[in-house]
C-alpha cells in the first residue's frame, strides 16, 4: 500500500482512501461484465448476480449453507481457491451495487487460499471459509491500515486483532473489508471517506449500520459469514434490514482487543463483535470457533467460558414485546411478531406479553445516550474538526442532538454509572419476577429489532429497539421473518402517535415505500445466557417450519 | 437507636457512635467477669477466654469447625440460642481485648436464634450459624445505621444488602458488626469513630485491615465465620495477620449491592466481599451459600455461575513467588514459603519459581494506586473535611502520599484504564506462557500475603503482596502456616535493600518484635478460577499434613 503522509486536506485523504479501494478492486480477474452504470443500477440488486457471475460462481455462493460449504471444503470436494475467487468476484459486484467495501483483498485471499489448498490435511473449524470483516477491526497481514471511518485516521497503520488471529488460526480466508459510518455510531452507513452504502434490496433504503458494509455484502451473498460489531444495534439492525442472521453476545464474551475505535479505555458502555451470516447455524459455528481457543488466556477481560450449547428440556417460554412503550412499530413488524408468536403457540410454547411500559425504555435511552459520550463527544469532535471533515447528519443526531450528552466530571460519571446499574437491576428484577407465584420464568423476549424494515436514508433516528439490549447487556439474535407486503401491511390511519418520536416513525410509513423490504425479528435473553438465546432461536425457527 | 440530628462537632458524633456501641455491649448477660482493666491487658489476648468464659462457652466457640457446628445445629443437638449466646459473650470479650466491634447485636441475635429454634425443621445451609459482619455492608433489620468509618456518615440510616439477605435466607444469625479504618482504605484498622483495633496475638501489632475488626474478632474465636471485603488486601491481610482463612474471589462473583462506600459508581477498580473463617471448609461453604440463591437474578452485574467445586485430576503445578521484585519478605515469611513448597514437592506436586521481576509489580502499584482515586480523592477528602475530622496517617499515606493520585479528566481516565488493561493482558500472557513448549501451565501461585507477620501499628505502608492481585482481579486465598520463631527467623544482617520501600521493610524487622505472631501464605489463581484456588489450597494443606 502507498502512504499518505504528504496529503493534507481531508478531501485528499479521502481521494487516497478511495484510490486504495479502487486499486484493490481493479485486481478482479476476470473483470465483471454486465454491471449497469451507476445511474442505471436497478432499485433492487438481487437480480444482478445472475446477470454478471458464472453459473458455477452462483452455485458456490448461493447453494450452500455455511456448514455445507465448510463440509465440501473439508472433504476437498472443492478447492479453497475456487470458493475464494467466487466470493471475491461476487463481493466486487456487491461493491458496484451497494458501495459496501473499503478493500477487496484479492491477492491476499488467493495467496491464503492456495496455501490452504497446499496443506496435506484440512485444519481448523473454519477451513477455507471466506470471511468478510468490518474495517475498524484491523486485519491479519502486512501493510494494513485502518481509519475507523475518521478521515483523520486514514492511512493509519494497524495490526491484527485477537479475534481475527483466532479465526485465522481456525483456517478462514479473509477476503473483503467493509464500510462503516462516520464515528461508527450510526444505524446507517455513511462516511466522508467512502460515501453511502445502500440496501441490496432497495437502493433508496439503508442497509443499516454501523456494520452496514457487512449487511449489504452478505445481503447480496457476496459473503456468507462476516464479522460486525454492536454497541447500539450495529450488528442486529443491519442484519435485520437485509434479512440475514446476526448475533450480539453479552459483552466480554468476544474480544475487542486490537480494534481501532474511539472511546478506547471508556468503561461506561461497551460494544462487542459478532457474526452476521446467511443461516442460523453460522452464528453458533462462529461463536464456537471464536471461543475454542480460550481467548481469555490472552485478553483477561473476557468471561472464562467456552461455547456451551444450551438444550431446552421443555418448550421455551416466550414473552412478546409488541412495542417498547415509546415508538409503535410499523405494520409489517407487528404482523411478523403476530405470525411468529402464533407459530410458537401452535408448537406448544407458552407465549406471554412483555409489557415494558412500566420499565420506561425512554429513561433507558436517556441513560444510554449519555453513557456513549461521557466526554461530551470531545474526542470524536476533535478528530472530525482536526481533519476538517464535515460532521454528517446522523453523527450530529447521536452526538449533538441528544440532550443527555455532556462532558462529565468524575463524580458526574460515577452518578451516571449508578443510574445505569440501578436501571439494569430494576429490569433484571422485573424479568426474575415473571418466575414468581409458581410461574415459569420467561426464557427469552421476542421483539422487533427496529421499528420497521430498512429506512429511507437518513431516517434511522430511533435506536431503542436494539440499543436497549446494549444498555442491559443482554444477548440478542436477529433472524429474517417476512417481507413488507402492501396487501397485508396497510398503514393504520387511525393511529394517534403518543409522542414526537412516535409521530416521526408513524409518518415515515407507507407500504409502497418499503415494499418487499426484509422484515426480521429479534430474540433477547438474560445477561450471559448467550447459548440459550441461540437455542431459543432454533426452537422458534422450528416452530416456523424451518429446519 | 437514638438519633444524632442535633449533635454538631465531629467529636460529638463520635461520642454518639461510641455510646451506641457501648449500649449494645451493656446488654451482655451474664456480665463478663475477670477482664483486666484497659491498662493491664496482656500483650496476647489468647488466654483471656479461659479466664472469663464458662467451660461450656469455651467448648461451643473453640471445639468445632464451622461444618461441625452446623451439623450439631442442624441435628438440633444444640440450640441456636445457646450457640448464639456463647458467641455474643465471646465477641464482647474480644471487644474488650481488641476493640473490634461497632455493635454487638445482642437483642436482635437472640430474637433471631429463638425464632430459628422455634421452627419445626431446620432450614438453610447456614442454619443457626452466628456470622459477624463488616460495618459498611449494612445489616438486616430495623433502625440500622452505617458510617463506613466516616464521621460525616455517623448515624446515617441504612438497609440490608443483597449478600446479607442471602445469608439470612440461608438461616444464619447476625450477631456482631465490626470495625474498619477511616475511608476503609488502610491495611490496618483505625478510625476517629472507634479508635484503633489491635491484634489478639499481640496488642502492639495491627490485626490488619480494612477488615481488621473481623480478623481481631475471629482471631479470638469471638466468631468463626465473618464477612470482610477486599480491594487491596482487606480480607487477606487481616486474615493472614491473625492466622485464619480468608478468600477474595474474582470481582462480580459476590454482590456489593447495598454496601455503603465511597467511590460508588467508580469502575476503575472494584472491591468484593468474602469470607474470613477459622477453617478452610468455611470458605467454600460460604461461597456455596452465597451463590446458591443465584444473586445475579437481582444484581445483574454478577457473573452467572453457581459455585462449581473444582477437582484436580492430577497434582497441581505450583509456582512459588519468593518475592515480588520490590520488597524482600521478612525471614519468617520466606521460611513459611520454603516449608510449604517443600511439603508440596514431597507430595508429588510440580513446584517451580514465579519469577515476576520482569513483570514489574512496581508499575502495577503505580497503576493501581491511581485507579483507587480517579477523582484525586476529592470525595473522601470532602467527607473528612466537611465533618472536620482529622485525616489519619495511613489515610494520608494512600490518598495523599502516592504521586499517582490525581483528579483526572475523562480522557486521562480512559488512558489509565487502558494502562491497566495492558498490564493485565501482559500478566495473563506471561501466565499462559508457562504452558508453552510442552510444559504444563502453572495452576496457582503460592506467595506471601504480606511482607511479614502483622506489623507494629502504623507501619502497613506496602500493599503489593495483596493489592497486586486486586489489580489483576485474580482470586486469592490466605491460610495460616506458622508463627514467628526467633530461633528460626533471624534477621539477615547482610541484606542490602534494593530501594527505599525495601529498606523500610527490612529495617522494621527484628525477630523479637514479631515473636509468636501468625505467619500465613496466599494461593492465587487466574481470573475467574475461584474454585480452582480453593481446590489447590485443599491439596496444599493435605501436603502439609492437614486434613
Amino acid at each position: 500500500m502507498g502512504s499518505i503522509s504528504n496529503t493534507k486536506t481531508w478531501q485528499e485523504k479521502v481521494d487516497w482512501a478511495r484510490a486504495q479501494r479502487d486499486a484493490s478492486l481493479a485486481k478482479v480477474e476476470p473483470k465483471l461484465d454486465g454491471i449497469p452504470g451507476t445511474g442505471d443500477l436497478p432499485l433492487s440488486s438481487q437480480d444482478l448476480p445472475k446477470a454478471v457471475l458464472t453459473p458455477r460462481e452462483i452455485e458456490i455462493t448461493e447453494r450452500y449453507t455455511v456448514t455445507e460449504l465448510l463440509g465440501l471444503l473439508r472433504e476437498r470436494q472443492i478447492t479453497v481457491e475456487e470458493v475464494t475467487r467466487a466470493f471475491l468476484r461476487r463481493a466486487a459486484l456487491a461493491q458496484a451495487a451497494t458501495n459496501c467495501l473499503t478493500a477487496l483483498l484479492w491477492d491476499e485471499a488467493i495467496e491464503r487460499a492456495r496455501h490452504l489448498d497446499s496443506l496435506p490435511e484440512p485444519r481448523g473449524s473454519l477451513f477455507g471459509l471466506p470471511i468478510s470483516t468490518k474495517e475498524h477491526h484491523g486485519m491479519v497481514g502486512k501493510n494494513v491500515t485502518t481509519s475507523a471511518s475518521f478521515v483523520a485516521w486514514i492511512g493509519k497503520e494497524h495490526g491484527s486483532s485477537l479475534l481475527y488471529d483466532t479465526l485465522w488460526n481456525e483456517g478462514c480466508v479473509f477476503f473483503a473489508r467493509t464500510t462503516q459510518p462516520q464515528t461508527i455510531m450510526q444505524l446507517e452507513t455513511e462516511s466522508n471517506a467512502y460515501g453511502r452504502t445502500v440496501n441490496p434490496y432497495n437502493r433508496e433504503l439503508t442497509p443499516g449500520g454501523s456494520s452496514g458494509g457487512e449487511s449489504a455484502l452478505i445481503g447480496m451473498r457476496g459473503s456468507i459469514l462476516g464479522v460486525g460489531g454492536d454497541i447500539g444495534g450495529s450488528i442486529r439492525c443491519p442484519a435485520a434490514h437485509v434479512g440475514i442472521y446476526g448475533f450480539k453476545a453479552t459483552i466480554k464474551r468476544l474480544s475487542t482487543s486490537g480494534f481501532r475505535n474511539i472511546g478506547s479505555g471508556k468503561e461506561t458502555i461497551s460494544g462487542c463483535p459478532g457474526p452476521m451470516t446467511v443461516d442460523r447455524e453460522g452464528l453458533e459455528l462462529f461463536m464456537k470457533a471464536a471461543l475454542s481457543a480460550k481467548p481469555w488466556r490472552i485478553d483477561p477481560s473476557l468471561t472464562v467460558k467456552e461455547w456451551t450449547p444450551y438444550k431446552f428440556t421443555k418448550a421455551p417460554k416466550i414473552a412478546v414485546q409488541w412495542w417498547d412503550g415509546v415508538v409503535q412499530p410499523h405494520p409489517p413488524m407487528t404482523r411478523a411478531l403476530r405470525e411468529v408468536a402464533e407459530a410458537c403457540r401452535k408448537a406448544g410454547m407458552e407465549v406471554v406479553d412483555w409489557d415494558c411500559e412500566g420499565l420506561d425504555h425512554k429513561k433507558g435511552w436517556d441513560i444510554l445516550s449519555a453513557l456513549y459520550w461521557p466526554d461530551g463527544g470531545k474526542e470524536a469532535l476533535g478528530l472530525l474538526e482536526g481533519a476538517g471533515e464535515p460532521i454528517l447528519p446522523l453523527t450530529k443526531f447521536i452526538l449533538k442532538e441528544q440532550p443527555t450528552v455532556k462532558d462529565r466530571t468524575m463524580h458526574e460519571l460515577w452518578e451516571l454509572c449508578n443510574e445505569r446499574d440501578m436501571y439494569r437491576a430494576r429490569y433484571a428484577q422485573a424479568w426474575s419476577k415473571t418466575g414468581d407465584d409458581g410461574n415459569r420464568e420467561v426464557d427469552v423476549i421476542l421483539c422487533p429489532p427496529s421499528f420497521g424494515a430498512a429506512m429511507p436514508h437518513g431516517q434511522s433516528r430511533y435506536w431503542g429497539y436494539t440499543s436497549h439490549w446494549n444498555l442491559l447487556d443482554y444477548p440478542a439474535a436477529v433472524f429474517p421473518v417476512t417481507k413488507v407486503n402492501p396487501d397485508l401491511d396497510a398503514k393504520d390511519l387511525e393511529y394517534v402517535p403518543k409522542n414526537s418520536q412516535d409521530k416521526f416513525v408513524h409518518d415515515m410509513y407507507s407500504p409502497e415505500r418499503f415494499s418487499n423490504a426484509p422484515v426480521s425479528l429479534q430474540v433477547v435473553g438474560r445477561r450471559q445466557e448467550d447459548e440459550k438465546v441461540l437455542a431459543a432461536l432454533a426452537e422458534i425457527e422450528r416452530a416456523m417450519g424451518r429446519k
